[in-house]
């Protein structure tokens, strides 16, 4: 019997509470913070934003596993104990984040907010449509989330490119990489989604130099922002200069340096933004919890954990 | 030399006269109303809504070209001359319809209208998604447009049915057919997508008893209707007592059997109403002008045209 400890912030942990015990009968569940027993009897640790310090009270910790797709917070804390971190990679919360860039991508590239606005006025009035394949968008961050997304666009007719710290090569999609194709990359997208992780590299890279790089080809209404990586890749004040003066036409966020989003920014009422709160991919235990058991197990069978963290670059 | 008629109404002819001089300069290319000339010497009619009647009076029309996807309207004119009417099929306009319904099943999916209240309020809160394998989506009218929607559905995980009068096999998706087939299509059906031609058999056929068989399996908020499909298809007021009376969630409405929609339709202010000024799939001279012309020519190199309307059937 090998004790698994859930600390898990921000969310509701029963569900995943329900779901590890109903999956891993034969394991010891305890959950942070009533219930955690004798500290030196956990030899997992499954989280989510658990607060900085608390993991170093484990002394026998074999692994660490985020239940989330980030693992930037947990990389924040210094008394992480040094063991390996894994992240989670599940077909389910990748197929959630393709679900989020499509239906955002389209949005735009359909127009449908100034549909939207029209029907308020009851005004019956087409407008002229690009086909996809005249729109290009650029994919920041080509890991398995960027991959899906970059795939789906593809057939469902746009043109995409993409950009990673380290070359890939994806069929049909012109890849970029490194500082160097930064701008060549950014200087092609109309509508740039962000799936990135967040990195000291990759922090505010969002930022206003960065969207006055965006391409214009003509084909939509202006350069477009979608940010479903994580919120410390993006600087709101900068976001919001772009868009004041037109260089940036809209922008999707799913994450913000700070959140929930505080009630005070002038992002919730901008006409040009939609928010979302951090909810492009939802982790849900009742998938999410066997990817994780699962990896457990590889690591009590004696097999590397798999998707750990390379904490010297931060992802 | 082959005169050729472009006779269109609703739409600016401008871009499709200029587009079909420039890609059939060896043909002689006449514009209805102002440029006809002799009407004997019209073989071809590429038309989108001419007034009925008026095809009657060019003696020597060899076949009539829909600029559009339906032809409805068409054979709706009692003195409709006995010549062959083809229908435009073009992948521009199949992949311009699939991300219509793309973009509004995800939409729905994903509760966006949801998240825009929720922005609107400053309000941070998730809900509980279903991943798209738990939700049905029910294509009605499985042709080229219905088989493309339907595959991309498909590949983003989503659970696809489909109903067509006659019987088809699309790998993946339940298929029903006929009159028999219609109520257990519907009952698994939680998202409706109608994209059925308009036929004395598919008249009205979005009616509230069709509505209130509509699936509800809970993965959703209820019964979600789609219609890029045409107007005569539905029935405006059923679908506004089926979203009164609670038994259909929302809808979302590119067509209608009076276009456009009369400014006083109570279907324009409803807070569960999406309307599109029928624009799901819009034709552009651009790339459809090549599909008519390159018909005009199989028919001149002696060959029978594709995508021939069966008068009999309706489409």
């Amino acid at each position: 019997m090998t004790s698994i400890l859930l600390a898990i912030m921000g969310w509701d942990p029963k569900g995943w509470e329900q779901r590890f015990r109903a999956l891993a009968p034969q394991h010891d569940i305890r959950v942070w913070p009533d219930a955690v027993g004798d500290p030196a009897d956990i030899r997992y640790a499954c989280v989510w934003k658990p607060p900085a310090g608390l993991l170093a009270g484990f002394p026998n910790l074999k692994a660490i596993l985020s239940l989330g797709a980030g693992a930037d917070d947990l990389l924040a804390d210094p008394e992480l104990p040094d063991v390996p971190v894994v992240r989670i990679v599940d077909p389910d919360l990748t197929m959630r984040m393709t679900e989020y860039v499509v239906l955002h991508v389209l949005m735009y590239h359909r127009r449908q907010r100034l549909y939207d606005a029209q029907q308020r006025e009851r005004r019956w009035l087409e407008h002229s449509q690009p086909v996809a394949s005249e729109v290009v968008v650029g994919i920041m961050g080509l890991g398995v989330l960027g991959t899906s997304a970059a795939q789906m666009l593809q057939r469902i007719g746009f043109k995409v490119v993409g950009w990673s710290r380290t070359p890939k090569a994806l069929p049909g999609v012109e890849a970029f990489h490194g500082a160097r194709g930064l701008e060549p990359f950014l200087r092609q997208s109309e509508i740039l989604v962000c799936l990135l992780p967040a990195t000291p590299a990759t922090r505010g890279i969002v930022n206003l130099d960065l969207l006055h790089k965006l391409g214009r080809h003509g084909a939509l209404q202006g350069a477009y922002l979608i940010n479903a990586g994580r919120g410390a890749l993006q600087v709101d004040a900068d976001i919001l200069a772009a868009l004041e003066e037109g260089s940036l036409a809209g922008a999707v966020l799913d994450v913000f340096p700070t959140e929930p989003l505080p009630i005070e920014s002038p992002l919730w009422g901008h006409p040009k933004v939609t928010i979302t709160p951090h909810n492009a991919a939802q982790a849900v235990p009742q998938t999410l919890a066997m990817s994780v058991l699962q990896q457990i197990d590889r690591i009590e069978r004696g097999h590397p954990p798999e998707n750990t963290i390379d904490r010297a670059i931060g992802y």
